[in-house]
């Protein structure tokens, strides 16, 4: 019966509904309760203080539909936020960082792997505290990509100033020789074909959503907590509600989605 | 006596620091206490209600100052909240809006007036009814610059990819035949060389912190409020900190700033 209840994703905003795609073409049997911080989003700029505030008020919204596991699909919260809502929740959480390196070290082959994320990704250096720590001898070099998410939300992945803005923000990473390529932010997947035409066919991407979806299909298995029947009725909850960011929504989960509004800040 | 008490200015971020820029410019004996909510920014993306109880925290916080007036330097909140704030206030608000569009009506010799400004702003039409208003016989054109701000704040004002990108953002402002082009936003000012280039020489820019400088100069004026003597200490207070943040508000305000935490919530 415990397979039966929901799982828990929640992010920033609605870039974490890559990770419901994700999720939902991995394990197509499960109900996904999403929550997007839309009223407080982003959360790269913010202290870690506040953002383990936010996600525990966001982790206790979500126990009210009795969740079984949570996926933190924001790397920022991922980064600053995990350990402590792991320590502090009777479920299992995982999120989108520790996949996202453990993928990228099992697909390398020269053990030169870069990561690219929101500059207070990058900062924060988790994906490379991570991948150290699974594989001491890979070299990591990062790159923040400051323009990358703006120009998603904008739907400017295909016009010209996104390739220069491409080539500008790769460099780092390309310089080094790299062979595998971190995507660590969840809007990246939507500007996978520009990463790999500037990144050239030597350099294998990790999609981090896709590698949480992998690990989240693996912790179900182990706890016996995997549901494969039924057709789930996934339901999508935000802080604030705006036609732009419904629009957005869209492209990010590749069909038309409804957003429930509430009020975060009184959990 | 009256005159001694501070100006409060606040924006949804350190954007409006270009505002603080122009109004000591222009009052060098006025003491300023901002207010950038850093912690809740962007304010663009965000419902009405919303911006209302959070300008209205924020207004609340800034009246603990004895603050003679008030600045709204954030565009959304000027287009959301500044009614609701001048009922609710004892004391005078200046938005950037009216003065923008005042300013730009003054300006037009040919009566066709573009405004640009973020996805929001535009959205809410603000500076087009506030500018048919004054005039109903001038023409308003409005273009959405999704990226502008972000590339304001990613340090590529000088980049390559942001003259195609702001080509691309003016093309619908330039093509109606404007004169005249409000910058809409907080952010601009640090982008007015490149508008400027892009535009072209006879389009003359109004930079509606500017415009607000003046306007608050005025109300003072009328109010018997202005001061003049003395070297005044602005003091600058922020929802939450980020060392990011801080080198972005040095470029915004023109000298190096430090922001005092506040708990804006319990306001």
């Amino acid at each position: 019966m415990a397979g039966m209840r929901p799982i828990g994703v929640f992010d920033s905003g609605v870039g974490g509904l890559t990770v419901v795609r994700a999720l939902s073409g991995r394990l197509p049997g499960e109900e996904i309760v999403y929550f997007g911080d839309t009223a407080r989003v982003p959360y790269g700029t913010k202290s870690a203080q506040l953002v383990i505030k936010y996600s525990m008020q966001i982790a206790r919204f979500l126990q009210k539909f009795e969740v079984k596991l949570i996926v933190v699909a924001c790397n920022t919260a991922s980064a600053l936020a995990l350990d402590y809502l792991a320590d502090s929740l009777p479920i299992p959480v995982v999120g989108v960082i520790v996949p996202g390196a453990e993928a990228a070290c099992r697909m390398t082959g020269t053990s030169r792997v870069g990561v690219i994320g929101t500059p207070s990704t990058v900062r924060s250096r988790a994906y490379e505290r991570e991948i150290k720590r699974i594989d001491p001898r890979v070299d990591v070099t990062s790159a923040a990509c400051p323009l990358f998410v703006p120009i998603v939300e904008a739907g400017y992945s295909k016009h010209p100033a996104a390739r220069l803005i491409a080539e500008d923000h790769l460099k780092p990473v390309l310089d080094a020789g790299i062979d595998t390529l971190v995507l660590g932010c969840t809007h990246y997947p939507l500007l996978k074909g520009l990463i790999s035409d500037v990144a050239g066919d030597s350099v294998t991407l990790v999609d981090s959503g896709e590698a949480a979806a992998e690990a989240v299909e693996r912790a179900l298995e182990q706890c016996g907590l995997a549901e494969s029947g039924g057709k789930p009725r996934h339901r999508f909850y935000s802080s604030d509600t705006d036609s732009v960011t419904v629009e957005v929504a869209r492209r990010f989960l590749g069909v038309p989605v409804e957003f429930e509004l509430v009020e975060i800040e009184r959990y």
